[in-house]
């Protein structure tokens, strides 16, 4: 379905649902966010603050209430590791962390056994990271200029390279600085998380050679004083968030005692 | 007693207990780290790489298992973490951080009231964080030069300005930046955990208005993206360390089922 307005796009969602309401026992979303995942909270099952336009405030778990049936709700990226954890690459690895590097950067993670949640919920590709000396690029994130997403998210190549990432060729020094930048945001979660595993997907992650160069950069900067994350392509593919969204719904089920 | 070199120091915190042995019913130790957490490892409990001469690959543990009563091993921040949420500033709150700024650098979490593992352990002190444009001091730390530590630790503060940080005067350029040192990694730590709450601890943290002035550049920073945690002094004061060991022996008690 083509993402337009919230009530249009949520609506045709829950449209599509109606006719299977009876076999339908819960509904998983992973959700682009920020979101509010505090059941306490009167805006519970929103998009908070997203520069996405007519996204911010839009109430999503209120479109599928009529349903009757559990609604699981979080973030797309703790859906995806949620998946990969179940199902793919982060089997039987906690902590466990899905980075998706595509259009925005995110990341979820698995800790024991659970999507983690705070006062909010991660948001990974926030991470403040050094800009490398050569790039002058201002970065692309709305709220924080250079932040992790603002240097390396798709929309960020795509803008300081002027064409679209897929066209950069393999020598491009576009990719030296795209495995820097994905590396110390690594490294950044890996001082404060420490990660056994993290699946890196996405569409820029799908570059040749860039997962081992950035298996390399964060050797170097780690520097031995602790030891890396595995560092894994998912192998769930672009199913995880999908996939992610079933085993949140499962685990609604789970909660209130339905196997 | 006096830290000199690991047998002679281990050594007499051991002849210290020996009298007591009948009575004493766990040993905790929270250690500075990086440190070997998994049981299954034939080096756990000592500790693994550190500049401080002498200790890296010093077997902590190894020197009390002659009393014969279980030995709790964890980092001295997640120890600190752990007495703060038990008895201190972090009581009821999860997840929560406790971040000391002091001759070095680092974060203790607690996640569904446990303190947080995974590959090795946080080591937060250690995150990139950007470098501020009119800093040139290339960073105190051997291993990473300008992560947050090398940057804004009490070593850093001294090998940059030339003198204690104690003796640096509250209108001082060391101080701004200082705030915005902690401000970035305390934005890291709120992107990759989103901490309900982060007790800031160590020497330097005692400076008048620091506190307040990271206050203002977290929100600053954060810019309206998502909420920024809680940011308080702890409530233990020196002694959350040595109560967080206290802690962790209770656990290591109750993990045995004894209460």
């Amino acid at each position: 379905m083509p993402t337009t307005t919230p009530p249009e796009t949520l609506g045709r969602v829950a449209d599509f649902l109606r006719p299977y309401a009876e076999r339908v026992a819960a509904v998983g979303i992973a959700c682009f966010g920020p979101i509010d995942l505090d059941r306490g909270s009167p805006t519970f099952g929103w998009i908070t603050t997203t520069p996405k336009p007519g996204w911010a405030r839009a109430d999503v778990v209120g479109a599928f209430r009529a349903l009757g049936v559990p609604v699981a709700f979080d973030t797309d990226v703790n859906g995806a590791a949620l998946g990969e954890h179940r199902w793919g690459a982060g089997r039987g690895v906690d902590p466990f962390v899905y980075l998706t590097v595509g259009t925005g950067i995110g990341g979820g993670a698995i800790v024991n056994g659970r999507p983690l949640h705070g006062l909010v919920h991660p948001e990974m590709g926030h991470v403040p990271i050094p800009r490398d000396p050569a790039d002058s690029f201002a970065g692309a994130c709305p709220y924080h200029g250079g932040c992790l997403e603002g240097l390396a998210s798709a929309v960020a190549l795509r803008a300081r390279w002027g064409t679209a990432p897929e066209a950069l060729p393999a020598g491009h020094e576009a990719w030296r600085l795209q495995a820097r930048y994905v590396a110390l945001g690594i490294v950044a979660i890996t001082a404060v998380l420490s990660p056994r595993r993290i699946a890196l997907g996405g569409g820029v992650m799908g570059a040749a050679g860039l997962l081992e160069r950035v298996r390399r950069d964060v050797a170097d900067t780690l520097a031995g004083y602790v030891r890396a994350p595995e560092l894994v392509a998912p192998a769930l593919g672009e199913r995880a968030g999908v996939l992610g969204a079933v085993a949140l719904a499962q685990e609604a089920l789970a909660e209130r005692g339905v196997q």
